[in-house]
């Protein structure tokens, strides 16, 4: 161990763009949220949507925090098979209707490549989770879609690897694509995964792609997330993504890394200065009434 | 961190009963190969089929020598979408032609859900990859074909969510389950993963699912495969899967870790003493003339 | 692996009182730097003093640019026993001289329990290197000292080791102790070590102590230490730990992730935002002529 | 990640020797336990001497059941300054008489550079821990004692750099070194280290000394020691060290992994087979009375 860094591999055809030379950005609609420009994208929200009251719920909260992007699981990839699944199409529904009522644009996972057109249908971003980072039947599948995708690190990829996987997902012409670090494999029990920033100015270097930074699940621990969303800020990603949830206490999963409505207002408050200071600004927070109100179902 | 090893998750319904109880068997055929017996399982193969002589060839090799199980692969789950992805359907014919004129059960990965009824069609076992492990919509896909599958760790999977993964294809009515340690992501560049051997006592203690070892993937250097093959087998193993090609130096993949012919040869004449030293045999060695000889296409 | 964290031992009898409720600010000389306070300590000089001319030059050149305490190593702790090790007691009188002419102070590294005194003489702070985080006879040894401690992370060490080497110095009566972050064993070689910055909002919740980061060490690759310096700071870090040299390719050690005087300069112009934006200031930079002029050996 | 291992460092003067030319046989005594040769070296022992009552029954014990080193410590490396910290000068005293009754070799651990003198006196065989892998002040005071020293791997350390640790105690003139395998940092609580065997047939093609495995710190399990310690002896290991202790649920130290006498006579019956299978023999029995019994102090 000589400590001199590997060459990147030489496969990266399409993504292997230093972003210095030319950093895509990644836009979800005109005018709306984008990943890579001077606005951050801030994307908050539950891990799993739970119910209609639960998400509109957030989504009013998230987005009157200057939230861009809603995120939340309708198909929840879980480590054991009797944990909650999601709610499935009918979650995808409740997604969309609270993103269109605070203006929210809609990230959400996708785990079988059966259901990537389906899931297209209601969000203006496809995510890849940490556990399919590396299934290439979804990677096309997703891709093929030509909605912009939301690729997470695996749990134990190396920088190549998940350059390699975006490189499967621009093979199908598709190339908006946005890197998500989210924590890797550790050995200390202190964090739930160990969230590794140093990939942020990594992959400036080695991507014209954006990347964005999961502070919740890159430590596990809601009273860590403020300080490590700040950092990754600092040290240069296009955004984060955080967990919040109205009582997470209660949540059905995720609730100790998850914000409540005040953490993540706080939060928030703390960003505009941090983000200046490396040339970044915050999205508009929503102010006013509900978009598109409609009556509850 | 004190040592104290956790519990087992209790979402272990399933596959969590302890082999000293109930060690489950998993044969693949009639009087044919079989997991958890006192007769090892010898899987071996190539990496990927290359060629119907490749195939043919390598086959012929293993029987001789004493494996009962044919490993190779059609789909080929690959890093790079550069890489060679596998010959696909023909690959499975070739795969299973070359079986079974020697007597060989089959063994290959799925990668994709809507794969697995096809490749059920060629093969008496489906494998999931490592980097699979923990996509549900595959395990899922797979434990409906009703086959036996062979489910390998995940590159940086805790024993416990291997067992978790393994509970989902469980819970489609399929027990026939047969774990595959194939080693963990590491720090050490002297190998290119880090072959866990504990697994095999522990996995014991917590599940009646058997277990076998892949020195050549846990390695990742031909060099050391036979000596963790004896390890493997010391330590409690049902059988072993093993990296075997004409020429490793022409391998399309994985040639640093594959074993020649003859290597796999004197590999398997060391066996024997090891497996009786721990109360298991090898199978018989395929002798005489190929059972099916059909004309090549 | 349900995420939860684990309660921090309970053994941590002197270094953990949460630092929301008494941060520490250990100061090394009065009116000098301090960490823990509103100033930032800011370290920074090369790997290993290797010359008068080398040592001096990078001492009036981070002094300018707002480094307020000199960084070097005299005893040398390497990997291979052929390596540089350190020009020793002759290193040591070089690196007081050079910071003297500059008014910094000086941390330096400890190898051996029987040079902790004479190291003592010439330094304002002892290191304890990762390597050695668990030298039980070097931590008392260095603790009793009564000099400040900067305590390295071990390579593999969880938190709570970390803090419990803290303890066996904080044991021999001295709390002025300083952790200090410098990454950690990875499985990617994309850099040379993983840096964990979620330490520095978990120590905060664990300990009084301060704790900065090195991010040279950290990655090893000179390109990213700025964005990570930045980070460390937003993060909550009471300074960093930079390595700085006339002419890193030509250094004897460490090249690869060392800052060139102009690269020093560019990253510490972009830190009082940054720091401003968190509640912190930097030192005061170095102007004017050097404090104490001596000729030259 | 090419899965291309890297090439072994080239400071690998003395220690690296291909073992299949030269391997070298590390005798604690004429006539008595070696390393490296035909006759495997069984060590074994509880992991602190509590009593002159615990080592002189363990002692018995295991030399009855087989083994001829006595594995025991009296200066302890503990991760919390309030765990026990051994009985130091008087617990060698305890040991080493407890050996001469049983026909036993001394193998314990220094601490402290101060120490090596002293410990050198009563022991055949010095060990330096893994936390002191990297210790050099320590390595270089062990080697130049001239007594056979164990040096058991790093928490994370690679082979590259634990044979480095080897060539500072080689350059001390001092080649009488044995390596020692005792697991590694994993993600997976499951066991407390991972046991990385496969060191065991990498180690022989780039060094010359013999290595041995201790599966009790290895694995931190007692019911994994077992099929451990024959997975070990299959992948060709020159011994092994086991903890064992009359009452493991006592202990003040890794009670948890430590097996009773009754578990190490079964273990060692089930060696014999092993070891013959890869050309290996255990050592005779201690049979018949004390060798030099003296009345209790």
């Amino acid at each position: 161990m000589n400590g001199r860094p590997l060459p990147p591999s030489r496969d990266l055809r399409l993504v292997h763009v230093d972003a210095r030379e030319r950093q895509s950005v990644v836009s979800l609609r005109p005018g709306g949220p984008s990943f890579g420009g001077e606005e951050l994208a801030i994307c908050a929200g539950p891990c799993a949507i739970e119910s209609r009251e639960q998400i509109v719920a957030t989504a009013a909260a998230v987005a009157r925090a200057g939230a861009n992007v809603l995120r939340g699981g309708a198909f929840k990839p879980r480590t054991s098979p009797y944990s909650f699944q999601g709610l499935g199409r009918e979650g995808l529904a409740m997604m969309r209707e609270a993103a269109d009522l605070y203006g929210l644009a809609v990230v959400t996972e996708v785990l079988d490549p059966r259901d990537a057109d389906v899931v297209a249908e209601s969000a203006e971003m496809l995510q890849i989770g940490a556990r399919n980072m590396q299934n290439t039947a979804l990677l096309r599948a997703v891709g093929e879609t030509g909605k912009p995708v939301l690729l997470k690190r695996g749990l134990a990829a190396t920088v190549d690897e998940w350059l390699l996987a975006a490189e499967y997902i621009a093979l199908t012409g598709n190339e908006r694509i946005v890197l998500c670090e989210r924590g890797v494999r550790s050995f200390d029990p202190a964090t739930r995964n160990l969230l590794d920033l140093s990939v942020v100015p990594l992959l400036a270097r080695r991507t014209h792609l954006p990347a964005i930074v999961d502070p919740s699940h890159g430590t596990g621990v809601a009273g860590l997330v403020a300080a490590m969303g700040l950092a990754a800020v600092a040290a240069g990603a296009a955004g984060i993504m955080v967990e919040v949830h109205p009582d997470p206490a209660s949540a059905v999963s995720d609730g100790m890394q998850s914000l409540t409505f005040a953490e993540f207002d706080t939060f928030m408050e703390s960003m505009p200065a941090v983000a200046a200071a490396v040339g970044r600004r915050l999205p508009q927070r929503f102010a006013g009434v509900p978009l598109n109100a409609i009556p509850p179902s």
